[in-house]
């Protein structure tokens, strides 16, 4: 701990109140997730990586740091990882999923805005994430309304690059994307002094496919009834893979899926009722609705959001031989992702109703941030086809704070009790 | 009325609830409008158009459709109405600014949305506005997250045309909206059946040049202090602007500048403080925070919003001899518009700036409807530029129901008691 202080101090992390925030995590993480009976002994790494979230990792970055490594903070599943690893750079996602930065990005933005945004941007204006402190540049997106304009105010404290996505996904929207992406190349050149070259483009390419086919599988094994793994564990593997190592993590990804084959050979029924989250994601470390589902009767087997399928469906291409062609195969990958973002946004309904087949759920919890406008909007379609379908469906929207949590709880024990 | 009432129900008009919307109007212009002093004669005009919002205006829409004139609804400053006159047909602002609305709109809408676009998808979605329903296309725009998603639901009742809005202004975003445009002519034409000429273009161009110029006049005539009209008075000329016959309109302001005019050289100091609005659009009839500081000792000498400002500031150039040099020069002019949906959005912060000196304004008051998060985060840039400059400003975020009044009376008389 002697040295992390140290190293915070270098950071120009404040110390005092940072020490508040760290105080909090032990004690929530084990009331949460070290109380479940029966975790993978895989999920021992998963733990390790939580009790050192502001330690070991931060001081891999500083260690790379040292090295001339750059490291780069996102927001976003729709940034291409592979340009920042094949420049030889670190990438960490940033969004924010604790309460505790709330009261800071309430400072400079308003109340009703989605808590993720307030808390990522509390987190840097109140300078109590190493993460943050750790980045030599920022890449924001304009997905929404509110991360749009927060890139503003965070510019003010911190250089952001903005890459424009496309609100439509025509064949126009698909070659825009690609010049965004040419531009965040030569931003991120700049910023390292590397050349993104084909080959590094290519193995990149290649290790964030295998990341993608390391979650793929953890998934596919939650399709199992029961499921071999919690929905609070794969939540933590998800929110983990947005910050880890990527080739750390593929392995121990796989590890964990290789002890999940034999356990599912053994598992006896559970009559746990299946549940599908789907909408905004789930940032570390908001656990909070999966932790009430599980609490109850109840076992998540799949969350259609960007810190669950949205994340690792759909690989990039490998057959890519020139830049062009590994730019537009990164392009097609990407704008494939299907997030209300977009208007209109008809692969999602087919994904919700795909993966409410495929996971075998009893019925499906609509989550939104509160204020999230998009998702928000778009729970009408989403509950009209799951209705057609004869899929039960319950919109939580929600914040950060615990002041709902009883009243979310009788919600969910009635939806379960109905379906 | 008869006629009316056979009109309507020919538009499909739901009648019965659309008398209770009818009969709320006449009593809450005659409050707020016509008990006002020493109006200016011009104003009749505007005042019989309110009176008959219903009723001439559409029966006009009526006759047009038969001799085989399209009506196209829009929602946007950005969207060139040019386009629309060009082919002949008749453009229509559909924003919706009554309470009246919200109600219908939140069936199908989350409760948490701006009241503006609870507003319109409400008036549609009930069949209680007769403008939306003379319309035979609606042109949506991806301005804002909840715009961007009501279109999907609004067009389950009836078709959308949807033009993707640059949110950034790099060069490569100017041409983008070029090819934006194109697309809306293509639909435009296909729907008239009219070619969108140079020649008809080019005429189009001139005319709305000259209704962006009666309202420049207009507004000219507000620098005086104290100023000859009032802001409630300006504020419906603007919103009439959005939905009148464009050249009778242009001939009804100018005549009441020249009214306006004759009344600067006899007018006396009264001694009111002079406001600024900047902020959210004001759609009819939406004139609560209008009401309310003219109420107590002040006058609104300018709106840097879209029904303000924002609408008729700098003309599309006139010199245009072909297609792409004609379309070119409306990109160049709608692109102008300093809207908070851009981002970075500095333009504004420098209108709101200049506009403050040349109305030699006491104070500022940024409005913002309620859960607007590009204006609401946009605020803490703007409040900033104001601070900097020692011009007095507040926010007042408010929505079209009633029950803040006397709350928001409270804060803006403490403010204009400080300034
Ligand atoms: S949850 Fe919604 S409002 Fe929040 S950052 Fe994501 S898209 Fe934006
Ligand atoms: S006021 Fe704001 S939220 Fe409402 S329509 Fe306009 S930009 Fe969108």
């Amino acid at each position: 701990m002697g040295d992390y202080r140290e190293m915070w101090k270098g950071l120009n992390v404040d110390l005092e109140k940072h020490d508040i925030l760290c105080s909090a995590l032990p004690e929530q993480f084990g009331e949460i997730y070290l109380k479940q009976e029966n975790r993978p002994e895989g999920m021992n790494y998963f733990n390790y990586v939580v009790a050192e979230v502001h330690g070991a990792r931060i001081m891999e970055l500083e260690n790379a740091r040292k090295e001339g490594r750059k490291v780069i903070g996102t927001f976003c599943v729709f940034v291409p990882d592979e340009i920042i690893l094949a420049a030889n750079a670190i990438s960490v996602g940033l969004c924010g999923g604790s309460q505790f930065w709330i009261e800071d990005g309430e400072k400079v933005l308003p109340k009703n805005l989605c808590p993720l945004i307030k808390a990522f941007t509390g987190a840097k204006v109140s300078r109590t994430c190493p993460y943050f402190q750790s980045c030599d540049l920022l890449i924001g997106e304009t997905t929404c309304d509110g991360k749009k304009k927060a890139w503003e105010i965070l510019n003010d404290y911190t250089p952001v690059h903005v890459m424009e996505l496309p609100q439509m996904k025509r064949t126009q929207n698909y070659e825009l994307w690609v010049e965004e992406i040419k531009l965040l190349i030569e931003r991120i050149e700049e910023l390292t002094g590397n050349k993104v070259t084909v080959e590094a483009l290519k193995e990149a390419v290649i290790i964030n496919n295998r990341k993608r086919r390391a979650l793929k599988r953890l998934y596919d094994l939650r399709k199992n009834t029961p499921s071999p793994i919690s929905g609070l564990d794969s939540l933590l593997i998800s929110q983990i893979a947005f910050y880890d190592d990527p080739k750390r993590f593929i392995e121990k990804v796989n590890e964990l899926c290789d002890e999940l084959e034999e356990r599912v050979k053994t598992m006896k029924p559970s009559g746990k009722k299946r549940i599908m989250v789907t909408g905004t994601p789930m940032a570390l470390p908001n656990w909070k609705l999966h932790s009430i589902v599980e609490g109850l009767d109840a076992e998540i087997v799949v969350e259609e959001t960007c810190t669950g399928t949205r994340y690792f469906e759909n690989e990039v291409a490998e057959d890519g031989e020139t830049m062009d062609e590994i730019l537009k195969n990164l392009a097609d990958r990407y704008m494939g992702v299907n997030c209300a973002c977009f208007t209109p946004n008809e692969g999602r309904i087919e994904d919700v109703l795909r993966y409410a087949k495929e996971y075998n759920v009893d019925g499906v919890i609509n989550y939104n941030l509160s204020f999230c406008h998009t998702y928000g909007v778009e729970y009408n379609k989403v509950e009209k086809a799951l209705k057609d379908s004869n899929i039960p469906v319950i919109m939580i929207e929600t914040d950060y704070s615990e002041g709902d949590t009883g009243q979310i709880k009788t919600r969910v024990e009635a939806f379960l009790e109905m379906i």
